[in-house]
């Protein structure tokens, strides 16, 4: 079967990585001529909305997914059209939108951050008296890795903040205490199978993912998985879906979720038995889903902006080590490393050696 | 670094899947125009001793390696006043002649099956008469999967077999009353670190593999480390290297030696903590070598001739597979699977599932 990817980065590198063992053959549309997943796909070189570069896309496969939630959403309605695309539009408009996104949690009684909508100056105020202070303004659109978003003090001026993220429609989220972030990743087929991997418990700096820990028998497991399978089921999902989770002593509230494979579950490529790139794959081409059994305690981490020398990593005994094929720049994400370890404790003992080694990618 | 392999098939295909992650980039030298590895590589479409092929790939790699022996001697000779080629043109040599590899094995106190040089029909007779009946002619080169071989029985004509083979240079080999076939994957690298993986024990039909299982904890693994160093050292080889054994009731005859990645060793892809695919690499490119520490006990069933269908492979528990994305056609290796438990007796159960939904895979 033949598979296009809206999006030619690091995502749809790995998917492409994984699918190729499954006989899939992969087209990636992508405006960049260097993007990563270019060399090791058939590139359909176009803008996203250019419909010649559409109808080729449509043409060269039988699928069609995305790596990003930010596809515009003129272009994927086009393409349904005339292919099959997973996850649905529908799921994809929910998932881009944080309004739309909170709503359906609400909806399915998943508790949230309190937050509220905010369409222009004046409801700026009446959002900051429901929902308080310290908060964040969030565009509802386009935001990733802290984008598109303002923290919110005491005596900050609001229009301010409104005028910074660009005055766009937007979402005020209130703070909420947490102990912890964890995501689960899911995965959904097309006959409604459900499965699960552990949980990540990530840790994040300057709003950028640095660091996931699998958590193969954390406690709030269970609860994860049933909120998760609302959301799945509410959207009649297909393929994989991240949602990160904030931890209030025991009460997961949903914080947001992506309509893809996500840089919190890269450590299943090693970490457990099926990988979260070929599982999205199989639920998007209906080959029946993968174990998601944990295959260890495993740790990735990101390699932001530039990468430490290749071997001073590989002397490190079972790192695995990914890079993306992407030239250096701050703030970018270029490639990460895996472990995986029978204990927690070896783990650990593992990430120290990284430290010692490597000490530019700390988390 | 950009790596150059000269054949654009299953092996190529699947270091080039090894080889991204570590940012490596591919071209590929291959005269056929559906060879399952150019549509994940840079392809450089030719003949192996086309001047201005060979000229495009050395121009587009820092590193030349080879997916099959029977590159032309003269095309890798080229190559080598231009780039680096790993393993070495004279490892090379070796490998590809079946009377240079026994000469090599011989003058390394390596044991092997009786043999004798026949280099026209008249060596026949005098090789007969040394060797003893029965008996195989082999073509010196270009023999693989069974093919380039005749056998020799009580009552045969001798001229016949050897018009049979072609009337090219071959060896005459003596049976020996093995148990089992073994073999060991080896990777050495520039500075003269040796790996070995776990013993795989091989089950061939028709002269093609069919199955091969990890042995972890084999009793012959020190003998079988022990001689393939002392080839390894011999040829002062950078690479993978896979020795096939005769086992004669715990003492190893060397059968056949390649300079390259192995089929008997595709299992290391999901059980060892680094592949052979990935060892290689390392080795050709200068990095640090991976553990080939094993993850369980793996057995690899080779998918011959057609695959069943992907649906009733995928739905057993564990199994992973591995498609090539070739035509089907009868004794063409098109594929494999792979599974990986921790005990020997679970992964025996999954054979029989796999046996089971999939008959026509047996071994």
């Amino acid at each position: 079967m033949r598979i296009g990817i809206l999006g030619g980065g690091q995502l749809a590198r790995m998917l492409a990585l994984a699918g190729y063992p499954l006989g899939l053959e992969f087209s990636v549309l992508e405006p960049a001529a260097d993007a990563c997943a270019l060399p090791l796909t058939r590139p359909v070189r176009s803008a996203y909305d250019d419909p010649a570069g559409l109808t080729q896309l449509a043409e060269a496969c039988d699928r069609v997914t995305y790596e990003f939630e930010n596809v515009p959403a003129d272009a994927v309605a086009w393409l349904e059209q005339r292919v099959e695309v997973r996850p649905s539009p529908a799921a994809l408009a929910v998932a881009r939108d944080r309004l739309h996104e909170k709503r359906l949690f609400q909806e399915q009684g998943i508790g949230t951050a309190p937050f509220a909508p905010v369409d222009g100056p004046e409801d700026l105020e009446r959002a900051l008296a429901s929902v308080g202070l310290p908060a964040i303004l969030k565009t509802r659109t386009l935001g990733y890795d802290g984008k598109g978003q303002v923290v919110l003090n005491e005596g900050d001026e609001p229009a301010a903040a409104w005028k910074r993220i660009g005055g766009v429609p937007a979402i005020l989220e209130g703070f909420v205490p947490f102990r912890r972030e964890v995501s689960l990743i899911s995965v959904r087929d097309a006959n409604g199978t459900c499965r699960f991997y552990p949980l990540s418990e990530n840790t994040h700096r300057d709003g950028i993912l640095r660091l996931s820990l699998s958590r193969p028998e954390d406690p709030l497991q269970d609860q994860a998985e049933t909120l998760a399978r609302r959301v799945l089921e509410a959207l009649d999902y297909v393929g994989v879906l991240a949602i990160e989770f904030f931890d209030l002593d025991g009460r997961l509230l949903a914080n947001e979720m992506a309509p893809r494979v996500h840089n919190s579950g890269h450590w299943t490529i090693e970490g457990a038995v099926t990988s979260q790139f070929e599982n999205h794959l199989r639920a998007v081409a209906d080959l029946p889903l993968g174990e998601t059994t944990p295959l260890g305690h495993a740790a990735m981490v990101n390699l932001i902006g530039a990468a430490p020398p290749t071997p001073d990593l590989l002397r490190i005994p079972g790192l695995h080590l990914h890079l993306y094929g992407k030239a250096p720049r701050p703030g970018r994400k270029i490639g990460h490393l895996t472990l995986v370890e029978e204990t927690p404790e070896r783990l650990q003992t593992r990430l120290a050696q990284v430290l010692e080694r490597a000490p530019e990618v700390a988390w």
